[in-house]
């Protein structure tokens, strides 16, 4: 790959450094006697998922139908879909079900009492419980819920597997230690929750997915499997979260500088909204930023200079404020890299991807 | 068309409204005395790009050469490449000028330096002119600048078209009154340069674009031109800043409901930000919401009922506020449709579409 090819913005991928990301959270789950189900929303990519298959995953997550369909097509037959299962895609679901190992996510009785009336092939579900991100999930104390959603499926195509959670909370959180508070108290809802209920249904597991979490923590008390996803590019926001070092950002989108305007410190780069999504973070004086410029040169990508944060984003521009020594030698025609703030939605955006 | 088709996320156009607004668009440009050029990023479709043809569009808008591109091989040979030009991408750009009628916007020097020595076809120019959005273009006092592009286009396949702006600081005017005050003060910036450089280039003529002024003013005094792109669809930060009515709003995203949460008043909807775009405004309290949730009954979308606010979003999940009585009714399996923040990056998210 020469650097020739980026005349526009490009979703770039580097191999090792997301290998590596796999291979540490395999290693991790490993070791602490947990399924590893990686969540495939991250990079919808099937040449992604071969590296997550020869670090040995076989099961994985994803967030919709139609990415179960994309990788149930791609060979992979042990799916979880982290949506609680919405009862119009019924014959969908019934198709995947047919096919492979499914499993849904519940949260109300009327979705139960749906599948167990219309489902023609097994799947497997989970009851979504609410460990305080407040999305979606059944609150924890709501035992008439969970018990009107046993009831409903039992004698029905649908096995209960467990209880699942997804403590996205953590995204929010200020540091480690509000991270990994949110982490054990998430594990003691959840396996409470199975300790009460694994009599009557055995083999329940319980199961947790932030990156944060799965990043951070290094004790996973009563967890049986994680689910994270965003870890194998990870971005600006996990960085800036602690999840990882900036050398374990394995993701970039490479722009064109288009224009420089030395007299407001900025610079105008081709990549906008379409490209990075409008995700921002606030930087210390609480503005919002939607990426970190960084050099790029050579096809690689660098450690950051400064602040070069992108303060503004419309569809395909993108402004960016100059205050590294290296950002104010910028001149139009020389190529940059972006960190992403969620790689996730930038991800999603790219129509295509180079691999480095 | 049966509501049955709506299983996921579904980017919906409502043709007649859509034609409506482009008519009267037409219709104000030609009692104006105004070039309409209107802007094709917004829906970035063909069959949307004919109905602009059949209310007498020939000449386009666009922000990459990629959507160049796409316009052209649709059949457009007019097109204004509405961002500084990228000298990265020569080769691309040098084939359009070779088969249309191509226009390019230059704010620095250098890049009419290189078009000027490098650009093997002829091709239009406009000088991008910064009348107080701070996004890109000059300066409009800094003649040192407008002049070097000059000098440098002189002689060369560019033909110097006149001066462009874009007040997309219209978007966050606080009412009418402050966005025709912008409006006014850009056509007197354009105007005073087009006096200033006429005489020097005959033919030269003023251009602006955003939908707030396109839409709201009735006196266009110093535009020759105008690009709105928005218009054609419109949606929830237009409608907020009294740009159009709620009846010339013209697509949706349609949702399946998946889950309720009545003691927490909220709701789950398969609709998150790949469908609809983390672009966000804010409620009268502050607080950002990500898109207005309405009725939707036999294949059509009704006039709100509430404060029904998209008040989080994930990648695939989109949480919202049951403040009606008509969303406390809704159960999983019901369809409502969302009114994007942001039209033109929803469009841009779907992979296709429905025309109603």
């Amino acid at each position: 790959m020469t650097i020739e090819e980026y005349h526009q913005p490009s979703f770039l991928i580097k191999e090792d450094i997301c290998r590596s990301n796999i291979r540490r959270m395999a290693e991790k789950a490993r070791t602490s006697n947990l399924i590893f189900r990686p969540h495939f929303k991250t990079h919808q990519s099937l040449v992604v998922g071969d590296w997550f298959r020869e670090e040995g995953v076989e099961a994985i997550t994803v967030s919709s139908v139609k990415m179960a369909r994309f990788f149930a097509d791609g060979g992979w037959n042990d799916i979880t879909i982290a949506l609680p299962a919405n009862i119009l895609q019924l014959d969908e679901i019934s198709k995947l079900a047919s096919e492979i190992r499914l499993s849904l996510l519940f949260d109300m009785q009327d979705q139960a009492a749906f599948f167990a009336m219309n489902l023609k092939h097994e799947a497997g579900f989970f009851i979504k419980t609410d460990t305080g991100y407040n999305r979606s999930g059944v609150i924890p104390t709501d035992t008439d819920t969970i018990n009107s959603i046993l009831a409903e499926a039992s004698g029905s195509n649908l096995t209960f597997k467990g209880f699942l959670t997804h403590s996205g909370h953590t995204y929010h959180a200020n540091g480690r230690d509000e991270i990994l508070a949110i982490h054990k108290h998430s594990g003691k809802i959840l396996s409470n929750l199975k300790r009460k209920y694994l009599p009557g249904n055995p083999g329940i597991i319980t199961s947790a997915g932030d990156t944060p979490s799965c990043s951070i923590a290094e004790e996973f008390e009563g967890f049986d499997e994680i689910r994270p996803g965003n870890f194998v590019f990870y971005d600006l926001m996990q960085w800036r979260l602690g999840s990882c070092s900036f050398e374990e950002i394995g993701t970039v989108v490479v722009c064109p500088v288009i224009s420089v305007y030395p007299s407001r410190k900025e610079a105008l780069l081709h990549g906008g909204a379409v490209h990075l999504s409008k995700e921002s973070i606030n930087t210390r004086d609480g503005k919002p930023v939607y990426g970190l410029v960084v050099p790029f040169s050579e096809g690689q990508w660098q450690a950051p200079e400064g602040d070069d944060y992108i303060v503004s984003l419309s569809q395909e521009h993108g402004i960016f404020r100059i205050s590294s020594r290296w950002a104010s030698g910028l001149k139009p025609g020389d190529l940059v890299a972006v960190i992403p703030v969620h790689s996730c939605l930038a991800a999603d955006l790219a129509s295509s991807c180079s691999i480095c």
